[in-house]
């Protein structure tokens, strides 16, 4: 991207091990998003560097500047946008709108404004929601030069008609946009992409409790050693995220699977969102995911309206990523409004998600198509002493399922494929299919590959294991069955 | 083909304005067919020709005349068949059965009689509905010699036995069938067709409500100049289309679309039945305008049984045809009786027929696939003035139009796959890629067109659009848009 | 296979037709399973043996020996089991546990033991069902080496301490596994399969109703030429199964279509299990069939778990293989128990299932691919004497049954999708085929092949016809038909 412009090294090297642990629990997201919360975001400024510092507390986080100006496909950087202040005061000095208050009380990007203006000049600059007279709606305007103040409906009709003082201290001029992102290398260079945005000012559900999920996954995921490299972009909305796109455009053929993460906290459903083609490996796997984690999940069709998907998922690109949210974006009464604010998003609601996209990651990880080297007929498990009870697991689920992987495992068909059409859980599945492949009877479908050599490559439908070490009891056999 | 001739001019060369005008809607619809109502018509003979007269003053109409004994396919056109008077009498000079009364009294093709017999040799040929003691049922007996009268069960309950004179003053003698057709020539060769039955005698809503509405749409049709051509065909059932599709085979390539329109006057819901592969540009429109004009529509599937869809789909021709009515063949206690007149149907009905015969032809012109020009991302419609309302439209409706064309215009998915996928209406979809299309960011997905560019031929996948002169003004920016 | 040894003639070699004729009823089909009945059978010994040849009478049966030892795949066929008696004796020499009693008492291939052990010691050989405490459980040890008695929970708590005297009269040596099987030779060498184990002991349900009802469909297949060869193999489970995949596996490739038959005798509905592509012409047939015969009958997906389907679906060799049952294993609570008597299974359960392989079995051998040889618009049925009503047939069903086989006559589809596209029973639309080839209007789509010239082989999509003969009278013309 010939405008834009790298600066430099991560803003935490170190990930300091105890806060990463202290943001996987409910309390600790939560906790985080409250830190977050209270930051003036926009596309640009310093709420946004602010924000990524925080971020970069946890997760080492290199940031990216974009100067302003420089071109983006069809768009272009704007110029940088910063607030010290911002009121509507009357007659009598009184701020009637004060933007110490609330960050959503001025509209984002206004103009630097200092004059005095009658009711009936100011009203075509004020915004509020009749509906709910008590909230405090969230405006902006990126791209045309413009001013207003956000307000209780409520306040609003209690005003005078008279004078008012405007007084706007912000600034727009030449400077960056700023984004953050941290890459976790796997064995393999295709990657996963998770994208959250990083734009919104004092808006709790959306966004700081994407940010914190986001946030805790990348430490999480960066903990272990990855099949799959991981890419972590927290990035303003729309223009944020086709600065990315411009920047990392050859490298983008590398994207295996990914979602757009956003609204993450409140209490509605996990809704995952396909992608444009809406068969892709992420979709399947999402699908699954919610399936097993929340009985009231729903799963709706791609738009092309939203979140960065749009950019993500536009003709051009056509990533193959999906989106998850809790509710969607226009969804819930507070949407886009001072409601939504730190009591909208619950701890349990938070971790839950975070429990989705962990489990996303390990499907992901662990899913593997394999061969049959037995093949004709079933081999006898009982002389590997494979047949039997492990643990607490269920020796009836277990047994079922070596001989689902068995009979399916022609390199046609995956652990998540065989989970599926079996009705066992995947983690099952994968377990059975790593005793098998431990005790000789599998392979794996992509070829130089074993499960104990590793290799930098993932070939595009690639697997690798690790080692099993499996070496069960003698299981005894079971009613009904020849073994 | 070989026994065929063509006899040739249009009866009424010129298009008469104010008529084509009046049966546009329900209420000429209804006196058109009224018209159509009384003439005694078979598959052959003066009545169809009369038929063909009438239709001919609201649309030019190409008469062919087809000799009898012509072989065509597996048939052979039938001497033809006229009548002047039929009854039968009894002792006392009283005309039991009478055919000046109703045309359905007499069997169609009766050859001519003149004799005495008793009721008992009388009864083999008499045919009433005990289910439905006063309707006169409808017969025929095109080719095997015979003769009879059809009459109320009532009637037939008070006769007699005893002599009763036997008179059919028809005849049976070479000539020739009768059927008309326009061709209304478009940009493409590519041909569109709509064929309507025209054989049957004084019953309303098989077939003179079909003939009405074929009539109007031609009419409507020729009004404006066209993408595709289209083929209006008035010709007896089975026979009829025989003869046309053996005069017609060597261009039967460029058949696109179509449909058989038949007892389309009834208040039975609007019923698509789809083409023999079940899966045409047909079936996708169709299936399309029924579900947005009627709710209580329905699409059923093909069956070799019914009208002219039989011959037109019979394997060895396989049309894109489909079949629109109202009620189905058999589907209404009326059916092929004398219960089936004018109060049977009624002008909203036919009205709204004719409503879904122009949106198919509307959505089948306007239909395209399109390629975005700016596919990285979301091009910026606001500072192209395309992001914004435009006379009552719903602005929401319309930008999300927009964001679903660009999104996925990448030549494979059409405006109407679009709006199917979008679920917003077809004719805002259409809008909106002509607005894009207007400030540049599509262009046709078929090479070497251009909107503006005409060309005498589209390819089989052809598009071509009219100049939008598209020039909005400015739009205003939504709440939680990014633009 | 390397140690498989076939010892050769037909048990029995001429079909004692009486017999044959006897078992095709209800009853006569009760009456055979009653016999099966008290024989204790395993998967190796002299209850197979004597099973097979009960079997014999009635069917030409060639017995394969498998001596023991013989490696097939990744087993070993085990040391030959017999037994001549078993007891449990208390202290006052009380057989409290008897093998002369039911042959379920002991665990089938019990080693043989004479030895006096406490209660205590004795608890871990017991088997009962406390759910169930009049019902003797069936228990094996197959593959190691043990021993053990099943006993009613009742009994086994009426058990005082003390010394018990254990003795099994049981013999573990060298022998062989005993296997049966018939071919019927058709004109074509594919051949269908049909597969019943033959291992357990007095249960009826599971499996003297399979053994009944596979025998006398052999013989029923037998009677008349047929255009498949047919299988029939009456092995015990998997080790069987497998020694005859072994000894087969050169010959697997013409097997076209097949079933795994076993309980078929209880009152439960009819289920299909699909074959493990789920899309051969097995699951085609088999699910119209079963929806044309019972109407709660119903078609479960395939699982790798379950009876002969387990190896004969392993991916090795993926044999087109379905499996027919009433209920499934594990579906009655009487199953693998003493409840699983002669009174669980009902006569006209095992007909009705024997009906249902016989239509099976015709549907394999009726369907085929015709070639309209008219194929532009209909053609003239009436006066080929082909539109009209023969015998008690409903005309109008026979006339659209002959519509669709004329529409839908391309090569492409078959008797059976006609019958399921138009909804028309197979057999009318059968006949409807024989009917148009006799008049000369279709042709085989298999060429080089005709309905008269027989033929050895058919293509893997073959069809041939037996010479209809038909020469039905002149029809008369229905109402509303322009023919």
């Amino acid at each position: 991207m010939s405008g834009c412009e790298t600066v430099g090294a991560p803003v935490s090297g170190l990930r300091r091990d105890t806060r990463a642990r202290s943001i996987m629990t409910g309390d600790g997201l939560h906790d985080f998003a409250s830190k977050l919360y209270p930051i003036c975001r926009s596309i640009t400024g310093q709420g946004v560097r602010k924000t990524l510092a925080l971020i970069g507390e946890h997760i080492p986080l290199a940031i990216r500047e974009v100067p302003s100006g420089s071109r983006v496909y069809d768009w272009e950087v704007p110029p940088e946008w910063n607030i010290e202040d911002a009121a509507v005061l009357d007659a009598q000095g009184e701020r009637v709108v004060d933007f110490q208050k609330h960050n959503l009380h001025v509209v984002s990007y206004s103009e630097p404004v200092a004059q005095t203006v009658s009711l009936s000049e100011l009203e075509p600059h004020l915004h509020s929601l009749p509906e709910h007279p008590e909230w405090i709606p969230y405006r902006t305007s990126y791209y045309q030069r413009n001013w207003g103040f956000c307000l209780p409906h409520a306040t609003r009709q209690t005003m005078r008609s008279g004078q008012y003082r405007i007084d706007i201290k912000s600034s727009l001029a030449s400077g960056s946009l700023s984004y953050g992102e941290t890459a976790i290398p796997g064995r393999s260079r295709e990657e996963v992409l998770f994208f959250t945005h990083v734009c919104h000012p004092s808006l709790a559900n959306d966004n700081t409790a994407g940010m914190a999920v986001a946030t805790a996954l990348a430490a999480w995921v960066a903990g272990e050693p990855r099949r799959y490299s991981y890419r972590f972009v927290f990035a303003p909305g729309t223009i944020g995220s086709l600065c990315w796109l411009k920047q990392n455009e050859q490298s983008l053929a590398r994207v295996r699977a990914g979602l757009v993460l956003g609204l993450l906290g409140d209490s509605g459903p996990l809704t995952y969102k396909m992608s444009r083609d809406a068969n892709t490996e992420t979709d399947a796997i999402a699908g699954y995911v919610l399936s097993q984690i929340d009985r009231n999940s729903t799963v709706i069709p791609f738009s092309p309206y939203g979140y960065d998907e749009r950019q993500l998922c536009s003709p051009g690109f056509n990533l193959p990523v999906g989106r998850l949210t809790r509710s969607v974006n226009g969804g819930y009464p507070e949407y886009h409004s001072s409601g939504d604010d730190l009591a909208l998003i619950r701890p349990e609601c938070l971790e839950r998600s975070l429990q989705a996209c962990k489990l996303f990651v390990t499907v992901l990880e662990q899913d593997a198509r394999y061969v049959n080297r037995s093949p004709k007929g079933e081999p006898r498990l009982g002389k590997r002493g494979l047949y039997g009870s492990v643990g607490g697991m269920s020796p009836a689920e277990r047994e079922h399922a070596m001989l689902w992987v068995l009979n399916q495992s022609d390199g046609s068909k995956s652990i998540l494929d065989i989970a599926k059409r079996s009705g066992l859980p995947f983690e099952i599945v994968h377990e059975a299919s790593l005793a098998l492949e431990g005790a000789g009877l599998l392979r794996s479908a992509v070829k130089g590959q074993s499960r104990r050599a590793a290799s930098s490559h993932d070939g595009a439908k690639g697997v690798r294991r690790k080692s099993s070490g499996s070496g069960r009891p003698a299981a005894s056999r079971r009613k009904g069955d020849k073994r």
